[in-house]
């Protein structure tokens, strides 16, 4: 079965000698800042988008040509489409992909029934796996696409509700252990509300946090040791998602105690419908030890909603690779292109340019960084910029060996303050073009 | 000394017997849920825009006029200023009134010229409290206006900058005591960043924390018991201000350990420019016990920047209304009118327009949500829906006497969740229009 | 067949008195500033969302229970799909309906074979337009749910969409002018890019006004008098759609010849997508003679896509009303409720809430705004701040009777302006809260 | 007199050997596309930020040092400045300039004193001209800072305020006019409304008109031949700019019968704030012949104001480039850059990097368009995107020579269209890519 032409069989149609269909940054094995681009990038093909997307929009029908898929919910079928997608992946040379239960498997008459189908279609999935090298960067649950959910999984007013989710997130992480799944997602896909005055908030707060700590003494039970992500967005589906950003998801993993387990999964688009940069994202939760992993993709910043582009923007990629190669690697996260190919990019060839685009640019963006970094340009401006406490008055400060009494003491002798210098943000924006 | 007319003597000049220049809603002896109007609303004026506002903005100058301004900013025009402002607030029937450092007294060419203008100007403040029974809401310290604040105060890479923000805070702090201000709030003006490529997060972040702490311990020191304030802004002036919104502000005081002695002052246009209702921020904070007071404005949702109008709007005032009923009141916090006249209505009666209408929508949003609250609807059709917590199952969950397998076990023999009820957001939604 | 419970019988299930399913403004007889209510308002309930919405999403599958609705295709249930909505129109008590051509009838296998499900559903359609004398406001076609739009319609890269749009709107015409439809509109689906780099935008512009030409010529031959109504949308689904807003197409309109021949159909939802509140959009195409029709439904302005909600705020209802009284009324449009029940409202009964909140809603505007009128007082205000161009120079300007030279002769005597006045706006705010 | 150190004199001061202040991209005698990079990119810097500002924002005072201003609002000052600003600008190697009447010269205490004033200072901005060979891009009238301008200008509801404004136009373009000046801007800054209450916005749409026809009929009796630029804003200062977008402009343009005289000038910020691209608009105005200068800044699009900052962005750069190019070049108009240095960037050098930055963006942007065009790719995909247009019935619709009945019966007969084509967005953003 070969439903994917082979890449380097592919040429281009238009009238230039250019490949679009080949890397021109991207090469697993070259070493980048000590370890090779497939380990520092980790990239993973999400299945969701790119084997289940369908086209289909608020305003039509589905439009996507997979000409392997059937369109029946069969779990012959989706064992057909686990073998096209481990074609893919393998072509396209991403080492990890990553799924929803609902994704792979079909969603049977009866929870037994779905488990069965999932546990089915797992065995492919291992066996693919084992094939191909392939691995399982992480899983997850669909807990929002079926009306059961619609006013919430762990959030919903129905406690069956939430004993439902459980059960499919039991399995889901137990698919996940068994895949050697590195790490496990929770997504809050209508954890949220839809509006105030139907809505107890504390008391949804409450269970969402009740069903973490399930989670994680499950995870204990079953002996699995990845890593737990909490993924951050602030609307969409629900008007307002408790995830709403990292500063919300963070606030609740210390509120409830869940810090210790729990880090995040940041994408880029969701970033930004929260009012964010990616980098600030990337940054904030790095800073407080809870970057885990990211969800590569970019928004359109003129629309409103989750867009789920792919990401080519060189100054997205190389802020993106900064943050990572600051706290020294995404491991055991990765790389996850949570992207979709556009409605009107219809064809199965489309995959290979959206994918190849992805990488290319994300591989490019690593290159810049770590040029960056070595020259120590970028990180000697900063350090110098805080010199005043490295010594005197603000080592002091940062010694907590002052008070406000003082520091007043200081000042009022002082009188004013010492000069503050330019912060320079158009000579750095200047110079980080130059590694362009 | 009368700069403002008696309200009662004017008159609506329009073709109407409407008199704008009254209450229509607003009785301060009026009793309302077991207190008067006075002690649930606790309406505080704010000095900066009120008596400091000039109508300036990025594209023009000052337009407003205040006759009694000599436009110095001389100690004794400070002083005259702060007689007219209790003229003002006298007759509004203002019981509470807020203030910067800076707002009321003149920066001196050193800090111990600034302190001494602030005494000077403390001294009057306490005579006209004395004189009209006025009392102070809070006071706070302006860490933004000055350029030696350019690079942020406590988050400065300056460490005398910081030494000097702690100096004004200590300042402010002691004035705020010694003329019974029951809170003291940090608004941080530029504690954020405006790029990226130049900021150490972490070291800020640590900083602003220790700023904090040195703040608590000083309070100790002198006794002051009010309780302080954390006021979430998301953007402006900086590009990313640390405070966002409710939950930066509470996972930053959660990290740092600073959640016993802060509480939040959350603002309307702040918490819409960070993407959040309202009634978001207020239920958020209130269920964390962390809502302490509200500044009571609005802002325009499609525009992008602080406007700081005037609240109007029934369906806002009466939302703010519910939350803060919910939690049994506010005080020791308020609603203080942060919010200015627009550049163009720049006369002083268009003062007297604006903080009634204020003052009014919010008394009609009181007896709104006093209805609602009597009624019981609302809240009774909230309890219904999560009612399936209350027993079997969800009780158990509530608990915490089950685990992901009994929740399995449990739904492998249900098959699948008890029916879900229609969450009649359309119903609840006309419902509060009866009210109106 | 009756599948609504008789409105009159229906008991709020709630521990108030209060019935959410009666009308407290609306009353189709009763008459304000000279007309019936229903004449006034001229509400139309909107075929799409309220008998063919799902409840689906992007991240879920439809959840709205229509227990009258078989789930296929077929002309028979669609014919049995007319009888229950003229039912829930009938019971609600609105004068009119709209509809896309698709709505009503499915899409055949051919387009031979669409006209002849259309025509068949059209005798229906007709059969109980006479049966209850509901009318229909306006038809449409959709352009936009069939894959093979996805590039467009009219200004599709592919001339054979343009050919087979054509032949769906001629059909769609001729079906709205057999059934006595007062309007007919274009709304764009799909007419925008999603991207520059693939886009020839002169070109789709011309194709979309060439279409347009055409569609007038069409309502020529076949004596079609109702009016051509042109709907501006910013976005979604296209990144950008041709139609952004009243001024994008009111200069489409007059750059190809065709403002004779087409007004706007303006959206609520979709006016403040584009940064414009509803009043704005309104005025501003009133002014030039071009309001005809409006969609009446609300955004949530914190998220960034269509939400098309109930419209039950006040101040909005207001304003329109004082638009649409201000040039005279609407007909031949009206106020379409272009709105659909949320995913979570799933039970027919929610269709009810919503509708007469809408409706209560609106017609609680109506008297406001006509209360606001009769007393005259807003627009006096508004008749005298200008009253500097009804004398001296400013009559000369308005006149057309000087020049520049002339103009600056007049001010190098006056030296600087008489004086300016207090825009207001707080007062003119506060005016409006007295009259709700 | 020499302000400004010698840029080749400066190193940069940090560990690296690259240089921040040397061009890198742009050479002005390089020959790109038949035309040197002076001539295809027309270079300006705007008096206004780059002279004129202090780095104040609504919440800070002043903070840029400008060591050649004595702070005062004297004519000497005006002139001394001038001599600066033309050292700055001749140091850069920029051609052109351009300038508010009240940036360059002080407003007097009447409008004959501000004429004089200006006059006296245009005497030596000639002077300079001369002496440099730097030439004047554009001049505009300054009608929105001073408080007399509070309501508007042409718009304003004051008569008076309408002929001062038309006073200040008349004497800018006569100003223009004596120093060369190739276009005449109109920016409305206050030309909208705060408050649909108290507007009459048909009234006041009329007099901006008639204030346009007056200035296009002053142009010819003082023989001014310069191109007139109306500038789009959506926001800001007030609720609501008359001039939103190109859209609005063009839209007015047309309906007062103005677009035969007067073309767009397009700025980065402006347009993404309406909602808009940069690429959008500049390829919306160009191909309705209304794209006439541009106004080269960015925004941040996480916020909501204008931050004027200085395009670094090589994505952005290129599109505009690509516009540019495709419509044969900008002139008589230009690429200026009203873009400002951060409040944080406050010493002199900083006006380098910000400038340097900005002309090496665009012409790198400026290289990578003309490659693209060169190769002919991206246009040849869009040509062949659209050719069934160029043949057969696509052929017949364009000739205007099929009516819907004749698209009907081809359609019938076709039964379905023919096969859509992927729109490729994917792979022509990696194309780009490629170019970088």
């Amino acid at each position: 079965m070969a439903f994917f032409t082979d890449i380097s069989k592919i040429e281009y149609e238009g009238p230039t000698s250019k490949n679009p269909l080949a890397f021109r940054h991207y090469n697993a094995d070259e070493i980048v800042e000590g370890r090779s681009m497939r380990d520092q990038l980790r990239f993973s093909v999400c299945y969701w988008h790119t084997f289940r997307g369908t086209g289909a929009d608020p305003f039509g029908a589905g439009t996507l040509q997979r000409p392997w898929d059937d369109g029946t919910e069969s779990v012959e079928n989706a064992i057909n489409r686990v073998r096209v997608a481990f074609e893919f992946i393998e072509k396209l040379g991403a080492p990890f992909y990553c799924f929803h239960d609902r994704d792979v498997a079909p969603e049977g008459a009866t929870l037994a029934e779905s488990h069965k189908n999932l546990d089915a279609v797992a065995d492919v999935l291992a066996e693919e796996q084992q094939r191909t090298g392939i691995d399982l960067l992480w899983g997850t649950a669909n807990l929002f696409s079926h009306p059961r959910y619609l006013h919430g999984a762990a959030t919903s007013c129905n406690a069956d509700v939430f004993a439902y989710a459980a059960s499919q997130v039991k399995k889901a992480m137990e698919v996940t252990h068994r895949l050697g799944g590195e790490n496990y997602v929770f997504w809050g896909g209508r954890e949220g509300y839809m509006n105030l005055y139907n809505t107890d908030m504390k008391r949804e707060l409450d269970h969402l946090a009740a069903f973490m700590h399930m989670a994680v003494d499950h995870a204990k039970s079953i002996g699995f040791t990845g890593q737990f992500l909490f993924e951050p967005k602030p609307k969409e589906p629900t008007k307002h998602q408790y995830d709403f950003d990292a500063a919300a998801c963070l606030n609740f993993l210390r509120q409830y105690d869940l810090l210790d387990h729990v880090k995040l999964n940041i994408e880029t688009n969701h970033a930004t419908l929260a009012g964010h940069t990616m980098a600030h994202e990337l940054i904030y939760a790095s800073i407080q030890g809870a970057l885990g992993s990211i969800d590569a993709n970019t928004g359109d910043l003129l629309l409103g909603w989750d867009t789920d582009q792919f990401p080519t923007d060189i100054y997205l990629t190389t802020q993106c690779m900064l943050a990572i190669l600051d706290q020294g690697g995404l491991a055991p996260g990765g790389v996850n292109f949570d992207a979709k190919v556009r409605r009107e990019s219809f064809e199965p060839i489309d995959l290979f340019h959206a994918h190849i685009g992805g990488m290319d640019a994300f591989a490019h963006g690593l290159k810049i960084a770590a040029a960056i970094r070595a020259d120590g340009v970028l990180s000697d401006f900063v350090k110098n910029r805080y010199r005043s406490f490295d010594e005197g008055i603000g080592e002091k400060i940062e010694a907590g060996s002052v008070t406000f009494a003082d520091l007043e003491t200081y000042m009022l002798e002082a009188g004013e303050v010492s000069p503050n210098e330019s912060g320079r943000q158009e000579m750095l924006e200047n110079l980080v073009n130059m590694y362009l």
